[in-house]
């Protein structure tokens, strides 16, 4: 028993290493040309030990991908548990919405990440596959704080919470990737995208 | 002048035959495996004949993103020309919006086109700023056309036209961007998209 877990938290380990390996050669050179080989070289392991943890590239990728989304709706879940529920009844949608943001860390390398995976998505049916997962995964997951805020303060929406969060997820996406194409740093990039997701909320709300 | 009106004419039939040629080869094999000298050889031209017409081949694949939108709008404007006032005012939105993006002939080649470009443009920043003109040109236009349909039909919006335009756009990409994902075919691609544009619709007026 003690074994499998000692062997569980290396694998656990492992992987880590991997993934925070892929993050950084991806941010230098694209999804395309970062190779398994590189990945293995920075992390400081044998082919063998990415291909026991990853079936391919891609996935990994996806795996990326999928810890950044978490840490964001996780921070962002956090958020939303300590809303004081008077105050929320007294905020603009706007302003909510402002409030939950603050915590996100959007960054240019994230944006890239999404548009180089959604991308290879198209042209590869496994992938997509994992990709519409891990999406229907994120909207269930926003659904699901888009209730709890809307509860919390007394809020009536103009869609089910389902399509809220899809379009919610949507413009975040496509409101960062502009903004990492205008050249905006992590921090107004942030900005941008919680003002867009504002605007949004105060379409949706009431 | 006879000379210069057929010279021109000769370039324009150059540029569509390379832009044509593009599209084909790009379709079977994506925008990162597909050559100028593959375009070349399609096209029946020599590689003098691509740089003078093109300063490279994200400049020639930006053209063709933004030939496919503007036969898109194109059409969509020509639908609201025909539009009845009077039966505009009776309709709800979503109808409205249904008949206007009847035209509409979206296609898996041009989401895999547009996610590309996209791609490209986030690592490039000359493309960047092509791509993000080109954004803002069909923002503009989508607001015009927003702008006649809520006059035709004495609509009140709840956004600006630009942000509504905005919006739009971003749900129209990302929602044909995930049913070309789920291998829909372009028929049901197209009829997907318009539920989209429609629960937007309803959202936004009124």
């Amino acid at each position: 028993m003690t074994d499998v877990i000692v062997s569980s938290a290396r694998r656990e380990r492992t992987r880590r290493r991997l993934l925070d390996a892929a993050a950084d050669v991806f941010a230098e050179d694209g999804l395309d040309a970062t190779s398994v080989e590189a990945i293995c070289e920075r992390a400081g392991f044998t082919r063998g030990a990415f291909y026991s943890n990853f079936a391919s590239k891609d996935e990994l990728f996806l795996e990326l991908a999928t810890r950044v989304s978490n840490d964001k709706l996780s921070a962002v879940t956090a958020r939303v548990r300590e809303l004081d529920p008077e105050a929320v009844g007294s905020l603009r949608p706007a302003e909510l919405v402002g409030r939950l943001l603050d915590v996100e860390h959007d960054s240019r390398k994230d944006v890239l990440l999404l548009s180089e995976i959604r991308t290879h998505a198209l042209r590869d049916a496994a992938l997509a596959a994992g990709y519409l997962a891990w999406q229907d995964a994120m909207i269930t997951r926003v659904a699901e704080i888009v209730a709890d805020v809307g509860r919390a303060g007394g809020l009536t929406f103009r869609l089910p919470a389902e399509a809220m969060a899809r379009m919610l997820l949507e413009t975040w996406e496509t409101a960062a990737s502009r903004a990492a194409m205008e050249g905006l740093d992590d921090e107004a990039l942030c900005r941008v995208v919680s003002l867009r997701m504002q605007t949004l909320a105060e379409v949706l709300v009431g």
